[in-house]
């Protein structure tokens, strides 16, 4: 018989469906490798000597710090097919009718090229390069978090066409919003209310249950936890959460910094070799800008390996179907510390 | 400059991003029609002859009614692979540690053959063909809604593998879950903070707003409408909404029930027809059972085509960008009367 389990930071139910369970090697999809990928594609905008195809750079990291000249390394620009922008428009809502509320597409939406190398995957590269690259989402996060237009900023990174992308060339994105999520405003609710009753931080407390439980852990280090939580929604959902209290992603220090970049390395490596290059999406899940500190939340980054399809009960529910055990998965991944070498 | 919208009965926003905006016809995939699928196939289990391939039937709908010889339309049996099931458990529930909830997978999970041919599909087949679908869907719907371990009841329609299914034979679903999903229960906070301020019903009022807009709809009848929702989630999301207040889809009259038949026949060929055989999902949304007649809350099918794909931004947010303009798919899809023939 399947079980519902309820995530205690959304109060979501997953259904775990063990009847249609696979195990945890048999989600690896057969021959899914890609084809070899050039080092340099000539018609890739993110590719050295193509900077001009995207629109005037925000940011660069280069190899000797304060030299233009120097080749780049990280590389942020704003998008080109931009979601949302800061044009003439306003924040102002616009009622049309009694019911229909809008306002203009008002924030910013930015590209992180995290290398030069076209072929370059961020499992595969050198810590201290993941390192430059959190970097560069810290910066960007801290420059854009007191703009007055921006209430939300979201930073992601999605791999693969199964994961939305069509782009090959190493690539994560930033978008702020004007408008606070409601999806993360009812996170802060479950939060705040927790924190009213029990005068502690959720996350911290279920952060530190998982430890406790243990078998849904995959990897764990001074500063980080890597765990497949207790309600998983999809197989392979997995939360790298900090082990001390931080409330937004703005506020990690320069040595948490290198930490994580070892940590996503590590795990990211695990995940490839094991599940054969899954296609995914990685979010850095964090708090509203107007509100970053606080003692109710804490920052951490979720990764969903697109592995299977949410359709019509998924959709008209909210209540998800994932057919692997977290407990499972998290010991598949833990167990296998041999890598298989990956072209 | 794109543009937010708010789901006045969700509070969600939609991105409407013009500037990655597709004409609505480009929407259609290339060669996605498939191949020539046989009208029965000796290994499907859903196919006349294979019964004994399915769990013991539990509804059927005869040629000849109340003769048990004569061939089946419909056929109702338990999902093999089914995510909930009424088996030796309760729905009592668990609390392990202090944060981790659970209860056992309680529930009912049908599969609703739709007819006994294999390659029929519901957009070509005959409106009375379509009402025996629907007056199954009703019928489950009445049985089920006074179970006592049930809570909500979805009825859905997953057509094609990137709507996620992967049977040929045209089936639907229904699933009877323990638990007041949370996503409904958030609609219902919704509908009834509307109904208590306003005095009226927010579903017959958007309905309603959407009807004098007009540029949104596509079909309109005596009993419905059928529009792309101002704050549209998805190109060509389609709600199919009742003119006269219905709380409960278990409530829909014996006339109604087949202007739905002709109206669902109708909007499923123009979008078959004019976005080459799309996948999508279709969800009959309706009200939790304890709570089934209520005047704050409209019964209404939801049809997303899936033509484009979720992906960081959209998990991580919860807010959805979408690349087209319901006002123009809204249009594409009512100007376009010449149905072009399906093979």
């Amino acid at each position: 018989m399947s079980e519902l389990r309820q995530d205690p930071t959304t109060k979501d139910w997953a259904i775990i469906s063990t009847e249609r369970s696979k195990r945890p090697h048999q989600f690896a999809p057969d021959g899914q490798l890609e084809a070899e990928i050039p080092a340099f594609d000539e018609k890739c905008p993110f590719c050295p000597g193509n900077e001009a195809q995207t629109p005037p750079e925000i940011m660069r990291i280069s190899s000797t710090e304060g030299s233009d000249s120097a080749p780049w390394q990280v590389r942020v620009v704003p998008n080109k097919f931009s979601a949302l922008s800061l044009g003439r428009g306003t924040i102002t809502r616009r009622l049309s009718g009694e019911l229909f509320l809008s306002l203009d597409g008002m924030g910013v939406h930015e590209v992180i090229v995290e290398t030069s190398r076209h072929n370059a995957r961020l499992c595969l590269m050198e810590v201290p390069e993941v390192e430059r690259l959190l970097s560069a989402y810290r910066s960007r996060y801290n420059a854009l978090k007191t703009h007055p237009y921006i209430r939300f900023i979201i930073i992601f990174r999605n791999y693969g066409v199964r994961a939305g992308t069509s782009l090959e060339h190493p690539h994560s994105q930033l978008v702020g919003t004007p408008v606070a999520p409601p999806y993360i405003r009812r996170k802060f609710q479950v939060a705040t209310s927790y924190y009213d009753d029990m005068g502690r931080c959720l996350y911290c407390h279920v952060f530190r249950d998982e430890r406790d439980t243990g078998d849904r852990i995959v990897l764990e280090t001074d500063e980080f936890l890597v765990f497949h939580p207790f309600a998983s929604r999809y197989p392979f959902e997995t939360w790298i959460a900090p082990k001390k209290h931080c409330s937004s992603f703005g506020l990690i220090t320069e040595s948490q910094l290198s930490e994580l970049a070892w940590v996503l390395k590590r795990y990211l490596s695990k995940m490839h070799s094991l599940l054969k290059a899954p296609h995914y999406n990685l979010m850095v899940n964090t708090s509203p800008t107007e509100n970053e500190e606080n003692p109710y939340y804490d920052w951490h980054i979720i990764i969903i390996p697109r592995l299977t399809m949410i359709a019509g009960f998924e959709i008209g529910t909210g209540i998800s179907i994932n057919t692997a055990l977290p407990e499972e998965t998290a010991r598949f991944l833990r167990q296998s510390d041999t890598l298989v070498p990956i072209p």
